[in-house]
């Protein structure tokens, strides 16, 4: 059986978005069959027309000279990772719940990143006997 | 052997008990083995008195839509939630070395949420063998 | 084969040190295999010259009766626990992404804590088949 890695991402801050896109990416190239499961906040960065950057607070003053280091290293964005991660078959899922409580539907998030929305049962039965991180 | 799903509840916001109560219902649903350990500032949260509401500075913006969204679902509250996955089975901890450093004793928590006051190491060897979130 | 537990330590707040520092103590004496891959804002955390304390925003006020607890009980700092937990055998890494993007090279971090600068793929291999929290 191949590795699973999966991942509920809830925090929304654009530096958690990071690790993301690096870790999906990593892990579909390595083999790994991926599953994600955008929730809370971070559900809002999916949408056709994302919620705007948020950056945690306690260090709002060192985000000038991450985005200047990334873009010196020609890092790919969290979305551009996380669509070659999905070219390598990882699964990209919205929370059902978060959704209606939000009153948003599947055609309001951006169809090249979300797979689908679902409940967090079926996201649960898909991780089943892989790794998780709830980030 | 049965799945099982450990949490490990730090973070105190209350956008992050949502997945919590969420994560634990649906699991012990499923018929997962399901172990929470509440420590930090999340502890607080299970008091006989506890402590009033705090969400993110990052999305404050946001938590009226939010919890307005969740009163039109009538999605129970996360107490509730975490109460339904108890009555399934779910079993919850409050790290013992974080209520010792508040001057917290097992009879300051909610007998209805919390089971016991345990160590780390009992709470990882329940654990083990099965997923663990970080939340 | 032996358990085995890594983390993922992104945030960088120093609360979530703590756990950092017990749950890598308590999984090494346990005999766990442990790995931890420091990014994000955590990583200022390991610098020769380390970042100085951050404490959420939303927690600030609870921070001197958590710290004033912690030295009641005589509670070691996350660095000595981090240091306990290597003399056991635990591996700390830092992430070659993030240290290039914020221009910082292996002997920038202190050595008594650091193992090394690695990819998120080698750390992803060392992971494999264990648990996984991403802090």
């Amino acid at each position: 059986m191949a590795d699973k890695i999966s991942m509920i991402v809830f925090t929304g801050t654009d530096d958690k978005m990071i690790p993301v896109g690096v870790i999906s990416q990593a892990a579909a190239a390595l083999g790994y069959e991926v599953y994600i499961f955008f929730t809370g906040w971070a559900m809002f960065k999916l949408l056709k027309q994302p919620m705007g950057e948020v950056w945690p607070k306690e260090f709002e003053g060192m985000v000038p000279k991450l985005k200047e280091g990334m873009a010196r290293l020609k890092a790919p964005s969290w979305k551009d990772m996380l669509k070659q991660a999905k070219s390598m078959g990882a699964k990209v899922y919205v929370c059902s719940m978060m959704a209606e409580a939000a009153g948003l539907k599947k055609e309001d998030f951006d169809p090249t990143l979300v797979d689908d929305v679902v409940g967090v049962t079926t996201f649960l039965e898909q991780a089943k006997g892989g790794q998780v991180l709830f980030i």
